[in-house]
């Protein structure tokens, strides 16, 4: 263990003063950077997936489950993906350096903010190694250093991955020290890594909620990580009936294992009658399961072939990530922002109606990192936003909200710029 | 105690209820109130004297100290000081509605992101009771709700002075529960405040250096809080040596109390023959201490009645708050560059410098939050960036770097707006 925290010092140490240089590297050796990644992904697919062969064949003798067996695998379509999203990054605009807010004061002080990056980043996930380059990618892309501890799982694959990235890194002419993996496996090792406030400026989980509970309540630094989402769509008494079917069946069926998924439609009673089942047939045929509260119960029942489950207080509230959806008829816009304030996630919360006064108010009054009026909350997504790549979706209001992306691993500085002023 | 928190929790929900209004109250109104504010401090200024005079009879027979007594008491002029204070916000643009990055994505969403308050904002500050009125401004005017937790020491005042102002924002018609003062003193209170995440958006710490530890350590909250300021100023070889003299006398002598006052000043070797002895006189007639590494006592043992100390390693790195100022001769930039590296808190540095390629490296390499060329670090202020109000002035890198004021006790949310579009 002794040996473990010493090597994890110096990793840090070391990615710590190739973070100074990074800060001022050109966009140019940046981009080669990552698109020697990409190259070296498909030219050193061999010894990637030999050592990936390694991790898959021990998990497997563990018992290890077929879905999660299923995340650790790699194969050469598989690396073409993380290759192809790596070039992505290298095409993407450049977030540092960036001056905003520029102006000259009475006295002449030329005074601006510019966009820097944030220092060393520390990245701890669990067993999908593409995670090592993609946080790679988007670390090197926004010129921060990196610290990767992946899961032990897949220890085999990150290091092979890491060393592919790091030899083209160097071949670019990046800092040595940029990109560090972790290669020892013990655990006590993450609390360690927690506490390294001064070296490590951002902590980032890319896990399941137990990790990102474990590193949000323990990192001594700041912690970017994605929410869940609990996510609602209002069909008001004004709704379009055919955008409302639309809209909800998106919402629902376009990928229900994903955060912005439609967990719970609100309906206007006054609409619910014309509504509810239209909706209800239309899901059904994609195989969704509807936990109805009681008048919703009545109006579904005579129709024929649903999935209706009476609800229960469980279903307020709940992030299904699958083919299930919860139906409640309310009185008014007033009891759906209620309902909404409630039980949502401050994620991605929709209105369908053709009222402006009442998509005005919605769009007002929910407090959420994203709020729609007359669309799918499914676009929550940083692609879908035009940003790019995506490292998660923040429901936090500190820092970040909603689809964060490279600016997101930027700070600032302000650069003062005088000719001898002094302050009277 | 039981009391006491229940007290707590409980205007932690009426602060929660009332910042979901205060989140789209208009500007007209918060303005309203913040004049109505501003008008009785004057208007009640004997009950808030007589509330004042209860506190600093206590704190004076328990013996507190004279500057502690100073800073705890309240006059006519300093209630008229607070209520310019207030005027002076209420001027200031509006923070929150306001929005950006706004663009037609190509399947016709209209996406932007528009400013919102942050949401329930806790103040915990030490003797100052004009803290009570100066948060909850910048708190009113940012739309924030907030529970207030002063000092023991100025209890009553803090009382008189948050009624002052419940008062004056009722009649504006601000939410009730928009300002709430814990008035229990139990020490553990702040425990329970600084995990009450889900209520407390954001937790501001005002005060000593322990208060700003106990709180960044223990909030489950994102904290916003002020750092300190080692601030060296480098005169570099190719210095103007009038500006470096000017600039060196401000930074260190205009106001030695603050945190962007200057620590040290580090020169060039080639310049410090001909710079030291300049700067050291005029220091000298303002009193300064200069704590000399060895090869600037040798230039200035020499010159006459000026308070010379060998440097010893303490003084790198030292926020001295006083009239002492560290001198060291260095032999290059760079060599300036990593003592600023090793020793900076990352809150405001300087170049004095003629060359202009100097500047550049100096700029764009200092890893902090004011970076300065040829001006005195003195700049480093909300009101001098032309910010208006301030609350502090932040060395971390996340949300907030440098001075802080209405924007950042801001987040946004991104606001969509369809027409029917799914995604695909």
């Amino acid at each position: 263990m002794k040996s473990a925290i010493k090597e994890l010092e110096e990793k840090g140490k070391a990615a710590k003063a190739a973070s100074r240089k990074l800060a001022f590297l050109s966009t140019e050796v940046k981009n080669k950077a990552l698109l020697n990644i990409a190259e070296a992904l498909i030219t050193k697919k061999d010894e990637i997936l030999a050592a990936n062969k390694i991790d898959y064949e021990e998990a497997k003798a563990s018992g290890m489950s077929e879905a999660m067996l299923d995340r650790l695998m790699l194969s050469p379509s598989r690396l073409e993906g993380i290759a192809q999203d790596t070039r992505t990054v290298a095409a993407l605009p450049a977030p540092v350096g960036e001056v905003f807010e520029m102006r000259t004061l009475p006295n002449g002080l030329q005074i601006s903010k510019r966009r820097v990056p944030l220092g060393v980043i520390g990245a701890i996930y669990e067993s999908r190694p593409n995670v090592t380059i993609d946080i790679s990618s988007l670390c090197l892309k926004s010129g921060n250093a990196v610290i990767l501890r992946g899961g032990k799982e897949a220890i085999n694959s990150n290091a092979a991955l890491a060393k592919v990235a790091q030899e083209a890194c160097d071949q670019a002419g990046v800092p040595q020290g940029a990109i560090q993996l972790i290669e020892s496996t013990e655990r006590a090792l993450v609390n360690h890594m927690l506490k390294m406030k001064g070296i490590i400026d951002l902590m980032i989980p890319r896990g399941g909620a137990g990790l990102i509970k474990l590193v949000s309540e323990n990192a001594a630094m700041p912690v970017l990580s994605g929410g869940i989402g609990v996510c609602h769509t209002y069909v008001d008494k004004n709704a379009d009936l055919n955008k409302a079917v639309a809209i909800a069946y998106n919402a629902k069926v376009q990928r229900p294992t994903v955060c912005n998924a439609l967990d719970c439609i609100l309906v206007h009673n006054q609409i619910a009658q014309a509504y509810l089942p239209s909706i209800a047939k239309e899901w059904a045929k994609a195989g969704v399961e509807m936990h109805c509260d009681e008048q919703a119960l009545t109006i579904l029942k005579p129709v024929p072939s649903l999935k209706l489950v009476p609800a229960t207080d469980e279903d307020w509230g709940k992030e299904y990530l699958s083919l299930k959806a919860a139906i409640k008829v309310v009185d008014s816009l007033d009891e759906a922002l209620e309902h909404i304030e409630k039980y949502g996630s401050g994620h991605s919360e929709a209105i369908v109606t053709e009222d402006h006064s009442a998509a005005t108010r919605f769009l007002n009054e929910v407090d959420a990192a994203c709020v729609y009026a007359n669309a799918s909350t499914r676009f929550t997504d940083g692609s879908q936003f035009g940003l790019g790549a995506e490292i998660g979706i923040s429901t936090q209001k500190f820092h970040a909200r909603g689809p964060m992306a490279l600016k997101e691993l930027t700070s600032y500085k302000w650069i003062i710029q005088g000719t001898g002023q002094v302050r009277p």
